[in-house]
């Protein structure tokens, strides 16, 4: 099966599947049945076989999914047998905590280049790091072939800089800022508020 | 139309719009149509005028949304006509960083408690806060009458955390740690990890 005839709600809960057997096999799991993988994701037994038979992936009868291979095959779906370098523009707090974020590594992401346009931290080192100066952004982009952007910075920096990391070559970003981002058609965008998901909860609370 | 009567998908756009809106306003912009602020979100101009329609939000023919009503039905309905206390758990490098965000206060939410269990951490000031003791957590929790969460802790200590807030009585948890959290019905959870959106878009990429 191709993988653009995976549909976008399962593409969705592929991640959440693979974070969940990376946790299982750390703690020497090796079998799962969908009825257990079940309360480790938050999805029903049926959603969860039905998400695996439409990637191909079967579990055997009677002994459930085989934890280490489902994994493997979930990293080399979403690409994660390797590891994307990304770009962070933006050096605050957010992006400090971020460039010093332990968990991208082992999951695939390693941010290679930091930006800001703040003279005072243009130089900085950040672990093994070193910020640099935005008005490099794009030459410096392209020169590492870098494809993920990570916007940090303040909303009203953010359209414009989505627009210099896509003049670089970047096809994905993850926008912190709150702002939506106007892309070219093809180039990914993700957001994450954290304001956005407060005010759905809040909705429905009194 | 009561509440419950929103659609699920419908009810995670209404941050967006607010969102939008709310930059329109402080941009002097008075009326928009369902075309311009389609713009402004990413969503269809028919997809917009159906959710405003679905929330009992109609514009005026000719003339548009009018910007500050609109935001302000849109507080009412999300609840953010007020401001909620938030208690952070986590005062690592992205619980600092959320401590110190800025962003919260003018969009309905304020961080009121922060905890950490590390005490070379307890005691420490962020801003107006008092970094305080997990150990104290539920006590310190119900006595303000907190209703909302913010997990930034690791992810080992994540589930221990929901089961302590929701004891304390937190019914909405914002969750940056990277696991699935297992809560009684009716606590709503939402999560934030950024790895996730990551594999998402890499998924489609090659």
């Amino acid at each position: 099966m191709k993988k653009k005839e995976i549909p976008r709600v399962v593409v969705r809960r592929l991640p959440i599947y693979l974070r969940a057997l990376e946790t299982l096999l750390e703690g020497g799991v090796e079998c799962i049945s969908s009825q257990e993988l079940s309360r480790q994701v938050g999805f029903s037994a049926a959603q969860i076989r039905k998400d695996f038979s439409t990637i191909g992936e079967y579990g055997r009868l009677g002994m459930g999914y085989p934890v280490k291979e489902l994994a493997e095959a979930l990293r080399r779906r979403l690409h994660v047998d390797r590891v994307w370098d990304v770009a962070l523009v933006g050096v605050g707090d957010l992006g400090h905590a971020l460039a010093r974020y332990q968990g991208f590594a082992e999951r695939g992401f390693r941010i290679a280049l930091a930006f800001d346009k703040d003279p005072a931290k243009v130089g900085a080192k950040i672990g093994n790091l070193v910020v640099e100066d935005s008005a490099q952004l794009v030459e410096r982009i392209r020169e590492r072939g870098v494809k993920i952007g990570m916007i940090a910075t303040p909303a009203e920096a953010a359209q414009t800089v989505a627009e210099r990391l896509v003049q670089a070559g970047v096809r994905a970003i993850l926008n912190y800022a709150p702002i939506h981002l106007t892309v070219p058609e093809g180039v990914l965008v993700e957001y994450l508020d954290p304001v956005i998901p407060l005010q759905e909860m809040t909705f429905y609370l009194t």
